[in-house]
């Protein structure tokens, strides 16, 4: 399977026509694109431009409604209920960022949460827009049921990221990762390849480990009974909250025919009110501490210094996805084929 | 080794009496030995009474100060700052848990750090008491570096744990956890009595794994890059808004000669003003839908089922200690040997 190269500025171009022809607002296929393209741009194809052909699948089905501002109610001082009105995730969960940096200003600690919204992409970029505002940033979002307990028939907690953004030069610490120990991407990408699974992605339906991908059932938690745990209590911080579902209420964000039922929870910290302004340098001393913590010549990387370096190089070279993605993204623009 | 068990109010009595003798006045003392206490109940011995005689050692060497009230400031609607002047760590903590609970009457996110105070044991028994004063509890804390990167030459991050409530019956979920694999009294153990450590426990000087519990220089994050990550953005979250140490900077909870310069951070969440009344039967059917996804007869455990289940146990049968460890405190409490 070829693969086909453009720029970045060439396939954000294609994104926002395939998006506006499917009836999006320019402005929230802006929007949108930028969180697809924002993956490539780290290494995180995942998240990028695969997602676009369910996105405008699920606007043909009517479970992703377009031309929809968020509604959002302030449900405290420092705490804000946003409603996405069934519309794209980035749009809301962009919305909350707004609110968390306006009221950070006088509230030190901020929280929002995102109901009614499509999938946000990935959570860290949302970390990072509150950190690049000079704030501490936490961001959880849950998914359909995707992780099983050991000795669970089947999955019950979803593969709930969490981002988790700080100041930081050259550029922030940021934070993304999934709950789950790969992404269930990557297991069906075994199934038609054919491949076995490493000895931790999965389990089958008496919940044991297995290696082979038509036997998979749900996958493992990152980390044993620990990531297990934390994916729970983020299915539970984030559903309780935000009014959305828990386990197998989620729906919606990988299918094409569900309206989505998960949530999103926002949460920015200042900490000037709390210490003043000296803690700006102390998160970049530390890193670097740690960064130069190497036994050897290559430095230790600190979560942020790989998707920052990825970026960089996919500026310059442009993104790569394969030959049918292409094909697709392109006739959804109504673009010639490009390859 | 032969082991001394007590009833539970017998070692309570005798742990507050110690603490007194050394200095401290009875409400401290008692709610210093509650958390020494009930981590023994849940099965956490490493957090239980073994603690007692560094605690004694620290106040003999004037880094642990009794007799202290905590100062705290509001900084913000939902925000405080609690000042634990070097007094005992649970007592600094449990102001905080009283702060949030007060204030979550009319905020719906609260927050409180924690700076100049000791070792506040297990992170999850407060997290506890907010879920059981009906509220979505985190607790962060942090903690000498002991977890090195792979490929770095000693360890540069705490293995801070996290705590996380939510309310539920019959009784809360309650996750408690450390971002390392292991404990480093764990380490300790096996270098005495010369057994090999676990593959993924510990690392050398030059940042490789070893099982040789001399040559460990650091212990390993649980769940490989992920872990680590949370590790360092614990660490960020907590030493920046606490204005607490960061890496190296952090002393005094394991030592016994140097003042402590952890932090804690308590975040208490209410979804009542986010989404009504109706969300309080909602995590007892998700949990429960979780137990009862087991493939076979056992139910899958959830967070907290596991410490409820122990402390049924040892409340009757009482808590067992080394005859050393059981020595050592009854003398420091000054009454007749028990073994």
């Amino acid at each position: 399977m070829g693969e086909v190269q453009r720029s970045v500025q060439e396939w954000r171009a294609t994104s926002e026509r395939a998006l506006v022809r499917a009836g999006a607002r320019p402005l929230e296929a802006a929007v949108q694109t930028d969180v697809l393209i924002e993956a490539e741009l780290r290494g995180h194809p995942s998240h990028g431009l695969q997602r676009l052909p369910t996105l405008i699948e699920r606007m043909a089905n009517g479970v992703l409604t377009p031309g929809q501002d968020p509604d959002h109610v302030w449900v405290g001082s420092a705490a804000a209920r946003v409603d996405g009105r069934g519309g794209f995730g980035p749009v809301a969960a962009r919305r909350a960022v707004e609110l968390l940096v306006e009221r950070a200003e006088v509230e030190p600690c901020v929280v929002a949460t995102v109901a009614n919204s499509g999938h946000v992409g990935m959570v860290g970029l949302y970390a990072e827009q509150l950190a690049e505002a000079g704030l501490l940033g936490v961001v959880l979002s849950t998914s359909e049921p995707l992780i099983g307990a050991p000795g669970g028939r089947a999955a019950i907690v979803g593969s709930n990221p969490i981002g988790i953004g700080v100041p930081s030069t050259p550029g922030p610490f940021v934070l993304d990762m999934s709950t789950a120990q790969v992404s269930m991407g990557k297991v069906l990408h075994h199934r038609l390849t054919g491949r076995p699974l490493g000895p931790n992605w999965a389990m089958d339906g008496r919940g044991e480990a297995t290696t082979d991908p038509h036997e998979a059932t749900a996958l493992r938690a990152f980390g044993g009974g620990k990531g297990l745990g934390l994916a729970l209590a983020f299915e539970l911080l984030v559903g309780l909250l935000s009014g959305t579902g828990l386990g197998e209420e989620v729906a919606g964000t990988l299918d094409t025919d569900r309206p989505s039922t998960k949530g999103d929870l926002l949460i920015a910290l200042d900490p000037t009110p709390f210490v003043g302004e000296g803690w700006r340098h102390r998160s970049s001393d530390y890193l670097d501490a740690v960064r130069s913590s190497a036994a050897g010549t290559d430095p230790v990387l600190v979560p942020g210094d790989r998707a920052r370096r990825s970026r960089e190089q996919v500026m310059a070279r442009g993104i790569a996805v394969s030959t049918e993605l292409a094909a697709t993204v392109t006739a959804l623009a109504n673009e010639k084929d490009p390859s």
